[in-house]
């Protein structure tokens, strides 16, 4: 049963992301859900309190495999600096995953704009990057790789860098690498400054 | 006649901001933004082609006496790194006017990234400003104040740090001192690099 649990779960979730992504998140309603998914309302309110429930759950499975890939990374390199600049390359896939998605994104967070619990759960993977960046660049700080910055203000300064990235890249697909402005960001930020008197 | 026009335009824009802030853009008809300026509809139409046409106007208004800050910050500082670390005070005006406006500027963007025409003025302000830094980076290559990187690059990196405080301000006003956040990655990517190794 558990199995079977988990397999409904599964198939509204698919489905309701082929929907989402080919129709929009406000054209797609709970029913058609249900019916490209192949189970009842009921079985489809036992594992979801509404359709903004899906999108976070969808949310957090995309940013589970990243955050996966994340540490994959940062555990091979040798450095935190390093484990920091190997992070650009994740950032491929990232983009890919935006792409074409905006609108969707768009009308989630219109909806969930007016609502303060759908609103927590969609920051919430703001401040779990927060944390997570922060905690690496404790580790940094420790391993003596780092000079020793307040952790919470650099951390949101490279969150800022690649949700800024990430924007730009969906505002403007074509108009740079990325992945490459990601990188020479992260760099600059680790690795040495633009300005030139303090050589 | 010329003036009285021009104070037409005006009534329209104040009673459309007023509107948006207070009821959504969606909310918002052009009715009711008639209504409220005190003009006919075909007032409106002659001044603007559409409700979004009214929306890029506003976002204009507020980018140009941004540009202006802009400006004089820089002509008053002593090079291009100081001027851009100053820049990071303006930002407190940014994040007073875009705080609550979340939710009308998504609204905003979700109908206009269906519309090739309104998304191109959308993203207008981007490409300004990506040019406006790449313009200012390249004058302090040429001053000698900036190492010889690639000012498009750059720019895109400096923007990116930008456009990812506001987002975090906007998601989470009272999380941080937003502008002492943007200080700091200014400074990190301009005067000094986290790591040590390079010292």
């Amino acid at each position: 049963m558990q199995k079977r649990s988990e397999a409904t779960r599964n198939n509204i979730l698919q489905a309701a992301m082929q929907l989402f992504a080919s129709r929009g998140y406000d054209a797609t309603s709970v029913a058609q859900i249900c019916q490209a998914a192949g189970v009842s309302k009921g079985a489809f309110y036992h594992h979801f309190p509404s359709k903004q429930a899906v999108f976070v759950a969808l949310l957090d499975n995309w940013l589970n495999v990243l955050d996966e890939q994340i540490a994959a990374l940062v555990s091979q390199a040798g450095s935190i600096p390093e484990g920091l600049v190997q992070m650009a390359s994740v950032s491929e896939d990232v983009f890919k995953s935006a792409r074409g998605q905006l609108p969707m994104f768009l009308e989630f967070w219109r909806e969930s704009s007016h609502d303060p619990l759908v609103w927590n759960a969609t920051i919430e993977p703001y401040r779990h990057y927060t944390n997570l960046f922060s905690g690496l660049i404790e580790r940094g700080i420790q391993e003596g790789s780092l000079e020793p910055v307040d952790p919470q203000t650099t951390a949101r300064v490279l969150l800022a860098l690649v949700l800024g990235v990430i924007l730009q890249g969906v505002m403007d697909p074509e108009g740079a690498a990325w992945n490459d402005v990601l990188r020479e960001g992260i760099q600059l930020i680790m690795m040495k400054g633009l300005a030139r008197e303090n050589r």
